[in-house]
């Protein structure tokens, strides 16, 4: 879904070079796991954290001849995303992503496990290769570990009743805004930005990862399969309580809990119910508020960088993402 | 299972330091996962790689105060061992290992995806923090490469009757050689051995690894589980042909393939009268000329190197790894 960039052909131009490098990497003998790598490559990720970071980096007047670099890291954070979502996968036992069926669903638990393992030691490779020496290498591991405590955290937290909006902001910051906040960081860094921009980058990209999420987790309850592209109220089944329900069952926990307390065991009638409640309930309304508190700082934050073209993108694009329908 | 080493006091010292680091680092606020890792480390692993890294880093005059350094890499490469073994674990179904329940089968597949992960994660962020800017760093990527890729050969080979020794020991030297190689290397290269005592400490790791290797599998024909602490001839009926069976099949196709071409049908007594063929028509003894010719390549190479106490402890060690009956 590299055409969503149709409108930043600076930003589309770097990300067909990102693709490509992908593509090489990810060449492995063995058709199975290769067959699951290219399905999962060209299943149409938006790839926001390779394009994040670019324009990041694009904010400062940066070394043309170093181009590969810059191609090299945004494919890293790409990689170590899909090397996430092919081990969460497994654990969630989804059926879809991006409307394509998932590794672990088409080629079994087996091969995503490898696959997602593969993805991991091109990782590792690529950032050796580009950034072996720099202080980067650390913030990477530490992004890397971040990311799993998130999903760990998350895992531990299935059906507990009593999670509150703190524990799902802290796992949605492990697991999804850290690798945004990396990405934003590190187009600063490399480009030479300055520590000021680092930190303000490093910000933006956490808050634009977690609202980001919490609007993932609002169309979980609002949109339908069709349009979101897997199926809806997934996350509920499997015991994710996500903000939406927090929210709407502050004031009714007996309403809700009746259907809770069954777990796994709650029939399909019933998410539907539940689902209906969080609506009712105002837990939508509230969600979009605390994503909009996260929003707010971050155009604030973006409005502090000196003006560019580069800024601009950053600007429209996180007003599109965070106006998410998709 | 340290007490393997009691022997070798230089190299017991300073294995208890390398287990203490793992017990520190390896530690997780998701308790099945903090117990999968915990049983797993205390399972009587022999810490090989470690003890060979050290060893190899003895040979050479090294400097006492980077001590922290050695235990480092030490333990990353345990670290490095057990995060492919949980994940093989998994693929293979293994219930045990070591004689003790494996990660996968007392945690669920999906703790053991994560316990795996979050290893790698801590093998990366030990590196970093060790050998960040070294060429070492490269090298760990591309052994952790050649590990998975061992471990999918093996795996694509599964019920392949065509497997030739050449296949064999090709995968055998990707999912186990290659570690050994690296621990010998890094050992010497870290020290500063020189590049010839580097270049032998690779091939002297790698013909441990692959002798190593070749003992384990003709134990899986020759031994009994109470003895391996594991199942036996679990690989045969997972359609894992190794040097035993892919030698003694080689003039009695037709007899094995009646019960081989039944693939996961094979019945148990099947697989039993499999098991008596390859030892009837000499596959362990030729599995031993095999692993002998290593293993006098290997003592050859030692025997080259200059005398201390740190090449009389490889020696002994050498032989007394490859005399396995355990």
């Amino acid at each position: 879904m590299l055409e969503f960039w149709n409108t930043y052909p600076p930003v589309k131009k770097q990300l067909d070079q990102v693709l490509e490098l992908l593509e090489n990497r990810l060449t492995i003998d063995i058709p199975d796991v290769q067959e699951a790598l290219d399905n999962f490559l060209h299943s149409g990720g938006k790839m926001l954290r390779p394009a994040l970071f670019l324009l990041f980096a694009d904010l400062n007047d940066r070394d043309a001849n170093k181009q590969t670099n810059y191609i090299n890291v945004a494919a890293s954070l790409e990689m170590l995303h899909m090397a996430t979502l092919i081990h969460d996968d497994i654990i969630d036992d989804s059926p879809l992503r991006r409307g394509t069926i998932t590794v672990q669903s088409k080629c079994g638990k087996d091969t995503a496990v490898y696959a997602g393992d593969f993805l991991f030691t091109q990782f590792f490779e690529l950032l050796i290769e580009t950034l072996n020496g720099t202080s980067l290498m650390a913030e990477n591991a530490l992004t890397m570990k971040q990311l799993l405590l998130g999903e760990l955290g998350q895992k531990a937290d299935r059906f507990n009743l009593n999670q509150t909006v703190e524990n799902y902001l802290h796992n949605i910051t492990g697991k999804t805004a850290r690798l945004f906040e990396l990405a934003c960081y590190e187009g600063v860094h490399l480009s030479n930005g300055g520590s000021e921009l680092e930190k303000a980058a490093g910000t933006i990209g956490r808050n634009i990862g977690i609202a980001f999420q919490i609007y993932d987790d609002i169309l979980d309850y609002s949109s339908d399969a069709k349009t979101l592209k897997k199926p809806i109220t997934e996350d509920l089944a499997q015991g994710i309580y996500t903000l939406p329900l927090i929210l709407a069952r502050q004031n009714h926990e007996d309403e809700f809990d009746q259907y809770l307390q069954k777990k796994q065991l709650i029939t399909e009638d019933e998410v539907r119910i539940v689902a209906k409640m969080v609506n009712q309930y105002g837990g939508i309304q509230q969600s979009k508020q605390y994503a909009k508190q996260y929003y707010d700082e971050t155009i604030t934050l973006i409005n502090h960088i000196p003006a560019s073209n580069a800024k601009k993108t950053i600007q429209t694009l996180s007003k599109k993402l965070l106006d998410r329908q998709y």
